[in-house]
């Protein structure tokens, strides 16, 4: 079933079910009142959301609307988790390629993960808000996890059967305060703010066989001011499963129900900055930093500069046939002071 | 006025007010059924809350009921923030001198913080669970605030305004798993497993004139296995106030109603190993580690093990006339089999 959030006034908007076609929705509020209650009791209301979105595909539920993804908030407004992997060891390798680094061992094995915020998401179509443009603002394109609860030490097989719902990620990082807070040595934080994700959040059976191993065997298509940006296939390359990353966030502590994960920028791996993008047959990139780790790698300095206001980003997820998953992340980068 | 919530076997719990003197209880359920609630609507709450607060202490509220600390969790058992300071610079400069490096002079300008994990964390009578006693199990006895909403690039003084409550918190970490983690350059995660918070969380005008420059001027007490341990002062020493910690936090975003902030371990400046444990004189320590690190700058290595299953950790807060404030954090280690 596909589920959303609509933005009602309230710090955690309103859950409804959406058609799977993305044309319609109906609330949810007779079973949950929000995605959270929702996943808070999910073994007891997942039948009768279920059935609701049956009924709503058949066009036999009462109180349908059309569904408008522009009225939509990140299906969990705020969050009680959000922990990024890095999975996708080939952005890994360019960043250290770029400096002229080796990557250890381990990062094949253990996956990279940090905690992030998640107190105030911003909405899919809402504005990415900075106070300059000096931040070096980029968008990370990535796909992610919902999980119920999951216990400590819980193995992959076991955190796979805790995965509830999938979506997309816009993770917007600040490039230029990332060296300077890295190297303090506590990890990320002014460097990542609000993160969005797509209107609509997917069990992952709407997956079809595209869901296999744990893991969207499907491109994710970018576009930067609305043009092709990236398209690759989030199936491809991906180090870490999402069952693996889960099983790695539980190493030591519980995850409560609502916990996101996510993949990491989705990177495939290519051969020069020429072919990897798509106007010259390669799949693109999810992010500028790549682009700019290419021009290192070729020419000794990145010029691709970040973005700056008023630039756009969308990100979307198609189904073999063409049609449109989750619906599209598609942001404009702001000045603050526009927030009112 | 003073704040706790009891289980109910619910996620969330049920809000109560709590008396001055932490005897008596009485039910917010008519005004905000949790404390994120009454968090999330605080201007309008905040007040009922207030008036109830005084019918309890003048012994008027009508189903008041006696408190017991133990039926208590965290005030928030889940929140949609827990981000860490490290605002005792002392601690950091043990940790560097310990391995013969340098503090940079940035950590006296830029506070370290790093993002926790908040989405379940324990009661303040609930035992530590670990899969091993070979993570290296130690304490961190700390003070927090929790934030109403503060926009992005609050000043300190606009982040002053935002500070709702204060508690105490056993910010537990996992001292052999964090050198390999804080290697892999994206900060604490596996080594920073659940957290706990003091019974009870007070507004800041609770404390007094204990409450100046948005630091918290009293002794934390801290006992390990019924023996006193540490006695630090929380207003001394303290090289970053709540006030430019939350500041630092809001920096390129904004912070959702209910977001905690920590003051990192607390620590004052003391002479040597011998003369800063409690027993010589000194206001001991807030963490093993801290022992430790003395251990190595004298002898070369440490000698002081972690915590085992079994040992005890209490921390709490007295006023100057020997009141309890926040009531005592008093917890066990135990394996995760025990769990149940």
């Amino acid at each position: 079933m596909k589920l959303a959030t609509l933005k009602n006034g309230s710090r955690d908007g309103a859950l409804v079910i959406v058609s799977r076609d993305l044309s319609r929705c109906v609330s949810a509020a007779s079973i949950a009142p929000t995605l959270q209650a929702a996943l808070d009791n999910w073994d007891a209301v997942a039948p009768q959301l279920a059935a609701l979105y049956e009924q709503l595909n058949a066009g036999a539920a009462a109180g349908a609307q059309p569904f408008d993804q522009a009225a939509a908030h990140s299906p969990l407004p705020r969050a009680y988790q959000w922990a990024d992997g890095s999975a996708y060891i080939n952005h890994v390798e360019l960043v250290r390629r770029a400096r002229n680094a080796e990557v250890p061992a381990s990062f094949y094995t253990d996956p990279l993960m940090y905690q992030g915020g998640s107190d105030s998401f911003v909405g899919p179509r809402d504005n990415i808000y900075a106070l300059t443009e000096d931040w070096g603002i980029d968008l990370e394109a990535e796909v992610a996890v919902v999980t119920g609860d999951v216990k400590m030490g819980a193995t992959p097989d076991e955190a796979a059967q805790a995965i509830r719902l999938v979506m997309l990620v816009n993770d917007v990082s600040l490039r230029n305060l990332i060296p300077n807070e890295l190297a303090k040595g506590f990890g990320f934080f002014n460097s990542k703010p609000a993160s969005a994700f797509s209107p609509v959040a997917v069990t992952p059976d709407e997956l079809g066989a595209a869901w296999m191993d744990n893991k969207v065997h499907l491109p994710l298509a970018v576009h930067l001011n609305g043009q092709p940006f990236g398209k690759p296939n989030a199936g491809e390359d991906m180090t870490f499963s999402f069952a693996q990353l889960v099983a790695h966030a539980a190493q030591t502590r519980e995850l409560g129900a609502g916990t996101i994960i996510g993949s990491g920028t989705v990177s495939n791996k290519q051969g020069s900055l020429h072919g990897s993008s798509i106007a010259n047959g390669g799949v693109g990139y999810c992010c500028l930093a790549e682009v700019r780790m290419y021009e290192t790698i070729e020419s000794g300095k990145p010029q691709t500069g970040f973005l700056k206001f008023g630039d756009t980003v969308r990100i979307e997820m198609n189904d073999a046939a063409g049609a449109s998953i989750f619906g599209a992340i598609d942001q404009t980068v702001a000045h603050y002071r526009e927030r009112g």
